[in-house]
């Protein structure tokens, strides 16, 4: 597949994650403080709830791009995505007449202030890469009884916090949390000392359901994609989740990029979920090119000092794919709503260059890695900038994701009844 | 504190759940589909949207009863609830001059179909009765490490799925899941044959929080409180839950009942949470009684047969309360929003006669429970009917939550793309 021309000119730049090919959708302001719905192009913003206002955008059962949301057109369904997609890609295209109109509804991106692009109903965090399972049991059971019995059998999948959700730019305060080191008998109160993020992609499901589905059904089901950080308090996570799993260690804040890059733009990087080395039930069964050749990289930077960058990775190494996932998902009859979002957990390849958390990284704070300034981490420390970023690579263009970002900051200060 | 008198009469009688005492709201509809708020007052339901449209009913924010449920009053914050129960109070109580403009507002609840009372924004099920903890662990673990080592220090819980959570009369499809036997290899996708309740208590947030809250600010946090029954699949849970605890066992329904009483109905009934075996840190220590004195008990009905109450047991065994779950659940800063829902954890008491869950009942299965009818349970056939029914007794009056049912049905079909 080849690059697709605008008159947008900074769209038909080799480097650029926002190509025609891309429109991925997002909420931004502008001058105000209104929540608008936007598609990214080159560098700049197309204002769509201005297009849909002016009659160059119509969508069936519209308006749907005025809740500065993009919730309504995730429920509108399939029809609905596709009418959009065919709508910007020929107001965008080069040559089209919509230019001189179109022109005053871009906006740079610079210049703008980008927001949640939806409103997350429930968030679900699984744990699909075989090489982060196998790394993260090894450290604590060894590496013969590394992988659960159950994972290559069970999407391995738990509930998640919603409400931690936040856009790339958030500030990331330092979770307080109950810590007990191995030599103490009881634990103490304090901030996280083994913070730490995962590099994951994050599915948005935009057709709801209401049984059991099938995987291609759920495919069809998934409205867009977005790179995810699922910051990670590895102490507090250690005391805290048997026997029922991670809780407060997940709950602080999850950072997704501010764009959702669509089902349709990721089409041409179809690949096949891996060979399975125990057979599937039926249900889970691939029957389709379910994973993305997706490239992933994450970098730190200390505060004021240069980026290091500590792997890269592939959403080709996920061992289920976000469609598994769902269809799993709704195994039980769990009912799916619009706004779904399904963090593919951390996504490891099996290369030391290519582990998705500082866990793996330093190998539990034993190998503490040395970043390009000279200075040494195992876990993350204030004013720490962590930056998620991914692209499909096409012939002489990308589509990617943007930056999905986060500083962490100190821990806030102590309230009076919380100390002793 | 003694029975209030009102001039609906059925109110004053010594036996029923919704006294003047109690107000609790809820959602129903009546002639036709469309959802009113609504306050049970004995057998009678007050429509109390028609009644703030007509001007008997004026809140600080208003109209906030149009909605068809109940956020938006949890959200208007604890003023608007004051003033909310002080009207009612006025106008139901014997004497008031409101009866003959009120009466033709009334609606006899045996005519009436009742709804979600509220939204859930958010749904978590804590692990705080420490019998059950100890039953469920003692028969996986042995007695000697049946609590695990924490449990005596964080009120445990995992984030749930809120939508699972359906309103009483609700009918629950068995579960289809994962099922692997111990001499097998290889799951089996099946209906569960290990279908359980879980008798618990559910405490909704009404104001929203973004930071860490004390367990003072958590009590005043909460609007009220629902019967809750976290229908669970041992089967599914025991072949899933490693590492990352209950997912798809958990997600097939959440049975509330479907009156939300208030807190303020029930403040006469606190009573102090246990004394604790360790000493639990600043900030989850209670300065005020946080439980409170609320018989329950469950009971079984094979379809169109008699039932069997097999247990019955008591708020004040839960070893947390709610509000300390809820300053637990913000500890990492987590925000809590309104409609979040918290699920107490299975209410088990130390006697055998007082657990609360299928699983405890009849051991793990070696021990079928015989029920009045002759029939023998280990856990939920198709057909039963489940309910779960609690109430605070004042002198002479009792304030009650009505019955949170659901019947089990067989599980549903097998698509044919989940057959081999």
């Amino acid at each position: 597949m080849t690059l697709l021309q605008s008159w947008v000119e900074s769209a038909n730049n080799a480097s650029t994650d926002f190509p025609l090919n891309n429109l991925p959708y997002g909420v931004f302001s502008h001058g105000d403080a209104t929540r608008r719905c936007g598609v990214a192009i080159g560098d700049m913003i197309v204002d769509v709830a201005a297009c849909e206002r002016a009659g160059m955008i119509s969508l069936s059962g519209g308006p749907l791009l005025q809740g500065g949301t993009w919730n309504a057109v995730m429920a509108a369904g399939p029809e609905v995505w596709d009418a959009l997609r065919a709508q910007l890609t020929a107001l965008l295209q080069a040559g089209s007449d919509a230019e001189g109109p179109l022109a005053p509804q871009l906006v740079a991106q610079a210049e703008a202030q980008l927001h949640m692009p939806f409103d997350v109903t429930e968030y679900t965090d699984f744990y699909a890469a075989k090489a982060h399972a196998f790394n993260v049991g090894s450290m604590f059971r060894g590496p013969e009884n590394a992988l659960p019995p159950n994972w290559l059998s069970i999407p391995i999948g738990y509930n998640g916090r919603a409400s931690s959700v936040v856009v790339s730019g958030t500030d990331v305060p330092r979770p307080w949390g109950q810590l007990k080191a191995p030599d103490e008998e009881l634990p103490e109160f304090a901030p996280s000392r083994r913070f730490d993020l995962e590099l994951e992609f994050g599915a948005i499901v935009g057709t709801p359901s209401s049984g059991m589905v099938s995987v291609n059904q759920a495919d069809d089901m998934i409205f867009g994609y977005v790179l995810l950080n699922d910051w990670s308090a590895r102490d507090i996570q250690a005391w805290e989740y048997q026997p029922l799993g991670p809780f407060q260690s997940k709950a602080t804040a999850t950072t997704i990029s501010p764009w959702i890059v669509t089902r349709a733009a990721l089409e041409p990087f179809r690949v096949d979920t891996p060979e399975r080395e125990r057979p599937l039930l039926p249900y889970l069964r691939a029957a389709r090119p379910l994973l993305y050749d997706i490239e992933l990289e994450y970098g730190l930077a200390p505060e004021g000092k240069a980026e290091t960058i500590l792997a890269r990775s592939n959403v080709a190494n996920l061992y289920y794919s976000a469609a598994q996932q769902l269809a799993h998902h709704t195994s039980s009859g769990c009912v799916m709503r619009t706004g779904d979002l399904l963090g593919s957990g951390t996504i490891s390849g099996t290369e030391k260059d290519s582990r998705g958390s500082l866990l793996e990284v330093s190998w539990g704070g034993k190998e503490p890695v040395t970043l390009e300034t000279g200075e040494t981490r195992s876990f993350l420390e204030d004013g720490d900038t962590l930056t998620l970023r991914g692209h499909a690579a096409g012939d002489g263009f990308r589509v990617g994701f943007g930056e999905c970002a986060g500083k962490v900051l100190p821990a806030v200060d102590l309230p009076d009844w919380a100390k002793d």
